[in-house]
């Protein structure tokens, strides 16, 4: 299976810190060597960047490391191959055109038996059930809506419909966004922490690094990170529950029925 | 306006030479300073980067510059804005998923009073008439195939028509590519070369910058590289004419009626 990491937040954040140890075990603290993906959104533009090489491995993955990409909206994901071969193709995030905006997908489970027909508007190119799901969800999205995005919770309640029905087939934790809104999903393991005045200091699991939020925030700042498991041990973080499908913008989840 | 360069070959082949030059033409040997992008096709998956930055200025850039990406099919722009803001969303190459493909484009020139409605299939993010006149393009093709891609001599007509049409409205000088096919098409200005054996030394014009590619090449490989202007000063490079669409595979230009 693999591994998810998002960013949420009210104000353009780099994820240096966090992509640190995230980065570290695709091969380094853990096993999921087999390709990893980033992707920033600038306003409704979608800067992406995969490679198929482990990240610890990877001249792009270093560059992300090194790189403060400011973005509000960030999914990543590392992979360790479950469905499909290793393959840029394979690699996540996604990304698809819906509503004249890019949508970001990256998934972390596993469906099985799940060979959906080729949708009407969206198709797979590679080989990942991962893929396919993401487009199933678009698919269902754009046939409900054919026009426009709708207001968040017509949103909302289709794509907790779709996101059930795919989770019935298998392991589906997922992030997914819009550069607008941020969804995730937990089938079995999604973890989040909301970081804002007073900010502190962070101690990554995975590496030995230290940052001081304080000394690098705004006091209006805030920061949820969404990570499969936590990437820090000196803060508490949030399970999501399993089933739950939570939205988050500006850095906070919102509140659904 | 902008500038593109491409290259097609018959053999994965890293791009670090001929960007090298192009780039410098980012803010440094010329003014296209409004951003920049490159797309590598690595079989079915497509490697994207963009930046809204100048090439001469961008660390992604400085990373494509000095890692030697292997890929058959590539195409780069540079960016001096004509329509649309400058910001992520207008950088080319523009890339949508047309028949379980990732489908490439980057434009150079301008379409005036181009506001075409939106399509059935494919609508703009950015604000740019470039990746208008893409969606159209895909429209049309996805219009006439809606299921597959068809023989290339079919597909050359449809994109045949289109491209006059839009041709028609402006300057539009294109690359487009699936990485399985490269097309080219010349309104004003575009030039290729095509390097094979016996290799010799190039020297860029942009940089004091010379490769010997017989030190770097296996007599059995064939590389075509296209551009807006020649990016070399002691090789002959084939003006495209004005109104030909060509279609590359493996190095070479195809022959079409």
């Amino acid at each position: 299976m693999c591994q998810l990491l998002g960013m949420n937040c009210n104000t353009p954040t780099d994820i240096c810190f966090s992509f640190e140890g995230f980065a570290a075990r695709g091969g380094k603290t853990d096993d999921h060597r087999d390709g990893w993906g980033i992707a920033f959104f600038e306003e409704k533009g979608c800067q992406l960047f995969i490679d198929a090489k482990p990240s610890i491995a990877s001249p792009i993955a270093d560059l992300v490391r090194r790189y403060p990409i400011h973005s509000t909206h960030v999914i990543a994901h590392i992979r360790k191959a479950t469905q499909g071969k290793i393959a840029l193709e394979n690699c996540h995030p996604f990304v698809r055109e819906l509503w004249e905006r890019y949508w970001v997908f990256a998934h972390n489970g596993n469906l099985l038996d799940f060979h959906p027909e080729g949708g009407e508007f969206y198709r797979s190119v590679g080989q990942t059930d991962s893929e396919r799901a993401f487009c199933v969800i678009l698919e269902v999205l754009r046939q409900n809506f054919p026009e426009s995005k709708p207001p968040l919770d017509k949103l909302y309640s289709v794509l907790k419909d779709v996101t059930q029905s795919l989770a019935d087939k298998g392991i589906f934790n997922y992030l997914l966004s819009d550069g607008e809104h941020f969804f995730t999903h937990c089938s079995t393991q999604l973890s989040y922490i909301v970081r804002q005045a007073p900010f502190a200091a962070a101690h990554l699991i995975d590496e030995d690094v230290s940052v001081d939020f304080q000394e690098l925030t705004r006091k209006s700042d805030r920061v949820a990170v969404i990570a499969t498991t936590p990437l820090t041990d000196n803060e508490i973080w949030t399970p999501i529950q399993p089933g739950e499908l939570l939205v988050f913008q500006d850095g906070l989840p919102l509140k659904f029925a």
